[in-house]
């Protein structure tokens, strides 16, 4: 993709998100199963469902910008599920595993909130109103799920951990 | 590695972080040579140098946990660098470039400030304070870089760019 304006370099970053949002509903059923803590579990169902409207809002944002609802491989969310990956794999005990899938949750969160507060502010510069509108409802959800992630890691999943060192 | 413990998950986090730093130390000299922006370069070449500091405090918690200084490539951070150089190469005008190179930085910091976050949350939660401490001072150096990129994205970067759309 050529990119010639800030119009071109927000649609690109779009095509990013869209296929981080789109690898995350693959990996988010893994990460479902894997999960022992019940808490956990159902934050992740939660997160899910909420990925499924943010795909929405994307392809909403395409349509305001005239443009179609393209995805790209998201090599730094593919980068970040390959380890979450290689850690399931490792078989560790339930609450140990359940701390790093916490962090592979968290360190996905941070991805989208650096690349959806990039485009909001992008958007807005470009005055484009109801596409920022968009991004911004979905930057305070992944925000507030990286918020309930890090209290439920402090609060229970790691504590449990640390008893089996 | 075998993860039977949450000192084992913490250990193999660190190498992945320390992995991190050290892609890190490749990518931000061409993000230097790249960025026309003033206060966009010396805030990178800061930033370069807040790195080399990292890497020591890594070594130093590597050395107070009693275990080689051993790196992993990280996934995550590869494929954010990846995607940067990919941005270069397309060659954009130096305003729309600048924006993107702010852009994949906060992904950077942001994949930092969850790794940084949980290990250090880790390492408390063993009683590891010193360790706990070195990495605390790490994850506020990455929040501090984070603010000023979000400063300088929405004060100079992206107006600029803005009018050549």
């Amino acid at each position: 993709m050529k990119i010639n304006s800030m119009k071109d370099l927000l649609i690109n970053e779009l095509r990013d998100l869209y296929g981080a949002e789109k690898q995350i509903l693959k990996a988010l059923p893994k990460m479902i199963k894997a999960a022992t803590n019940a808490q956990l579990r159902s934050g992740f169902e939660k997160h899910l469902k909420e990925t499924e409207n943010q795909v929405t809002r994307l392809e909403q944002a395409f349509e305001k910008l005239g443009v179609s609802a393209k995805k790209k491989t998201c090599e730094g969310i593919k980068g970040i599920a390959e380890e979450c990956e290689e850690l399931i794999s490792a078989d560790p005990e339930a609450e140990i595993l359940d701390a790093g899938l916490i962090e592979a949750a968290q360190k996905v969160e941070h991805y989208e909130m650096a690349g959806y507060g990039s485009v909001r502010t992008w958007a807005r510069q470009l005055n484009l109103r109801e596409v920022a509108d968009l991004l911004q409802q979905t930057l305070e959800e992944e925000k507030a799920t990286d918020k309930k992630l890090t209290e439920l890691a402090e609060s229970m999943v790691n504590q449990m951990a640390a008893a089996h060192t």
